[in-house]
């Protein structure tokens, strides 16, 4: 049966593609989003963006009425600063994927530290649009021996 | 042509399956090496795994030596106390991507840092043994739109 | 004559009841907010949620509009990070208690600053839905001797 | 049946309504106790004041000898430095609401940490006296919606 | 050629010269805006209000499509949490000045650290309304010996 | 009637123009004071230069015996380290504006801390030369709505 | 000739056995006291146990009084908070043995830090009563060879 | 008129002269206090010493009985754990000179931190015995020029 | 039956006896170890030294083969700094003690934070080669009052 | 015999009298200087003032080749970051008396560390002038029992 | 007679002039132990290197054996984290002379402090091969006037 | 050619050789110069002292006047708190090599800390005297292999 997942995207990710193409890559957010679908065409996604960190607090509530198999969040600069966003995971309980383009550990000391990552099941960060479909592929079945 | 790729694994992961598995599951250390042969036979991986911290360092610059195209590097409790392996990583320029069976934001405080990750490629945490698979993935070729 | 009280829950509240029962009990908002009514049938109450910071900035300066005797502020996440409602309560000038359903000095240490009580009347936390009712209270003609 | 509430108040607080009026009000601790008792006739409080750390150590025992229903505990200025009392209360496991009557968030810096709060059930905090009588409220039976 | 400047208010500065005049003066921000019109005629302005910190990001983001010349940003108490903003400023590359009315270095120490100002072009605060002025000066052609 | 302003640079700044343009511009402190002295013919301007911490205390005592209007006050590497400079703003009481070239905030973290801003009137920085002119016209009449 | 050792308990462990048998064990203060005599009959000991800072360092003097051979001391909460028995120890200069029923390091940050133990003999925690078995045996005479 | 002053002394002073001479001399506490007496014939004194906490407290309040005009307090230990202490001198509002046998500056860094000192009108330390006699004299008249 | 008990060794403990005695003692490591088996001929033990801390994990190891019932670990310098140690302990699950030869809370800062003693049952301290016997008893049979 | 002592004021205290009488009362540094000549005429007195740090060094110096008795520092804002100054009591070996007007303890937190204390005999702070006359007295001879 | 010095040299420095030259140099290790032994002819070198903690340790007590007159350790990572490298040279009681080939204090934070320098003779840090150098003539006789 | 060095030392080392030789050897600074002129007579030097540290900018400054190939600097107290020396070493850009005559490393913790060493070539510290022979000859040409 198809997998539904809920893709996150915080503030500043509406430039993808546009700005700092250093960092980010020249891929934007629509043909980030356009290629997953193609890639995965068994997945049901749902895409949100939203600059507004209330907004994402919404879509995480949002994928629960869904009933969204996983969140693929990539909170941006929230990632950092937003306990409202943790909360909100915690409360959903869907298992959620953190993302990040950039490797937020090469970055200034604040992007070092997640408040969300503590309670999502798993982090993958640095690939550029190939970490969407790393976490993607984590929603998959779990590999055996 | 066959990617080369050396997984390298850190200090105590020669028990994996065998103890703790709530945190680390049941599968062993041989049983996750021969899956990651299994499902990716186009690539050639070499695996190393040791309790020493100086020969996970040696293990890095024989990577150098095979001209392997990448390392998948769960240093283990070594991520959070070596710049030895941070070091090596850095000499050997060879994009490099962390990995580890848990998620360790989920976990003590001091497995929140890592000294390794700012000089990888990108970070994969949380997904038990897939982890790896993820790892193989995100050296195939870049996506695109 | 009667009291006009503003309520303001912030992010996630809206779960209330649905969610993580463990933590934050079964009442729903709507049962809390309609127990409130029902108790205290002197008070004219105005009763605002949102996950949104913004609004919730609004919501304290349109008390100001509506001339509100008093405040209750369940700023939930938000208390740990906004200073944007702080500097709102202060700006108002009227009566604010700070509310928590969980004792968050029993939490995660993110959880035990809170931002906004420095600038408020007082603090009640740790009593479930009952929280509101003693700020309710805390309203009411002061006890002498 | 009557409810059984200890009430101990610590450090300088037998100075209340003699000194500093500004920060604690004109109110006796006599005055205080004394109200408690008018307006709530149906507990049966038991009030114990005391300067010695050890002995407010002792009262919290002491309420677990006479089968108290609930502590009411003003630690005063060891709310800040005793380790000894939070284990106390630990150690009891009777219910035990931690009040203040000043706000003391809005005070010095180290009034902000408790030792003895994660240990309560809650917290009350800034309203004068009537920080007393929200604490005996707080015993009496839960709201529900 | 006239200039083209986004002028962006931050949260409760909707309030301006109706509540706390001793910290903040006794100009409405209407005042203020008209003001700068009116000794800047040339100057061809963009005014901005938002209590949510993503309508400044979005307020951000426009300047980029209204191909400002400068923004001058008050953000307020957004000033010393939001990462949001640092990357929007970031990503537009549009020059920008942070303005703050108070003198923010002499209010409390959470105020002294602004995550914003590393990718401003520069900061003028504790001039009041006049700090805008100046801010606006500062977009006029570079002095030369 | 003339303004009266004392202008003070402190350590290194003697070297202005002939080293580091990168950071500090091309312009020579005589070139920066002469224009300074022509785009303001009305004020009378009092110029002092030192790497002496003791000298820039003097200057500001001296300030006192001139009746100066104002300081305009670049300590320089003094910023951040020298409490006799902030005493000495404190014990003259007269306005103060602290200036700087380029922006402290994007540079090392110990230019991030200014000892004397919080008792100077505001503080203007990162618009080379031009701070000083913003300085001069942050003396002039407050604007009006 | 029989050695005389003081054994010293600090608070709550009055209530051992009784309470928090989790931690602590079932074993009470007396059956504990009484346990020591019995298997070490050619020990003179002194027990005291209190809930009172002073009085534990009144116990400490009277040990010199007593020419106490050593002192075993249990600080409880004590340890983590209290300088007046540090200097209690090192003004008396007996040989001091710390010791802890449970494995402090393994239970709260605060719990980690001693400030009695620097001025200590050494320190034994972790063994229930039988790490009071230990330090009697630890004044026994040293091993050689 | 006679000044009264009130000479508190804190924890384990009462082996003043027995025990650790090379920091504290050989002047026992009974010396030490006759001294006074005899060097200070016209000031009232009144002797308290405890090693309580709490008693240290109460001898606070029992100066504001007996109308002391000034007290003189070596809390010892407690001066950098005691938060009560603090209060205490707060709460009585006499004069209180804090005293020191030692330059606690010169020793463990726990000793640099005085709770109290903010509360008091001054400081000395580090005279030995005759850190009393300066603080009596601090008592009497002041000095002009 | 016997226990078996292993004993592991870390870095500079094989220069016991023969560098720095005023810390360490006169007695080598093999008359330490000698010792232990003349004082204890019931127990089997398994002595270990190792300056490699990848050693001293495969060591713990080890004695998870060996089957056996405890291990007195002396970390030395890896005490402070492993992290690998730590987790070996964790994996395996067999009873740890954790001794030293000298009291390390007398010594450096940076020597009295363990790593490992949180996952330990228990640490013995400053007692010189004597820590090992106290160790090797406390292993055996636990006293009952 | 006479004694000789250095007094040494640093900056700011120029302004002695003229500037901040609220904190540093009214007597002219002149006054303060005439008054200690007049109250102890049998005391040689060398007198001091600089506002700069190199010459207060400089003025310690001196004092030794006076061969000073002892020293009178009041180091003003030089107290809490000067380790010249530090460096310079430390290499003559005079004892000196640290002494401040006000209590620094109750003024900034920045001004509650010195630098020179540790090496200084005393301190003396918070009484105005005659913190100056309690110095000079400290250096008479010690009072016996 | 010929000096006996033992030159160690740390993890990854068996790269040296391979890889990372911007920050090492060109020269290999080889070319710099081969050069060290060309211009210091006089001098009876043992050269070490290894990657591992361990072995350097060993390589440390090793010169003891061997008698050497001095250390020259170049630990590389191990100089930030080390503990048990510095147990090894405080136990030799060799001088040791600590060198860097690159300036670490301009590098990253981590980089600034060294465990082991503490007990070392000294210093040379920046000065790429020349370190090594300059370490041999460190050990030769002393300069006087 | 020969090479121009100017050779700063900073403050107290005028006294050098006649206070403290424990610490710093009996060498004067007169001794200490004309043994470098005598030893290193193709180096053509320049000498400054000065307990100023506004001076020590200012020789810094003199030295790009006079085309030094070099400053060796002993700045003394003012490494650990000047950034206005740092400043001026950026500045003029000459080689730098910080020198010290102690390890420093060895000392108080706030001598760890270089402000100046980031900018500096390298540093060498310990040696005595000898430091400044070495930081001459680290500006001699660099050894090749």
């Amino acid at each position: 049966m198809a997998k539904k997942l809920t893709v996150i995207n915080g503030p500043n990710l509406n430039l993808l593609g546009e700005r700092e193409p250093g960092i980010y890559g020249t891929l934007t957010l629509k043909e980030l989003t356009d290629g997953l679908k193609r890639r995965f065409p068994e997945v049901e996604f749902t895409f949100i963006q939203s600059n507004h960190e209330g907004s994402l607090v919404d879509a995480i509530h949002q994928a629960l009425q869904a009933n969204a198999d996983g969140i693929i969040l990539n909170a941006a600069a929230y990632t950092h600063t937003s306990v409202a966003l943790r909360d909100a995971v915690s409360a959903v309980k869907i298992p959620t994927v953190e993302v990040h383009l950039s490797n937020v550990h090469a970055r200034e000391d604040f992007r070092h530290r997640s408040l969300i990552a503590p309670v999502c099941k798993g982090v993958i960060a640095g690939f550029g649009p190939k970490s969407y479909d790393l976490a993607v592929m984590a929603f998959q079945d779990d590999v055996n021996g």
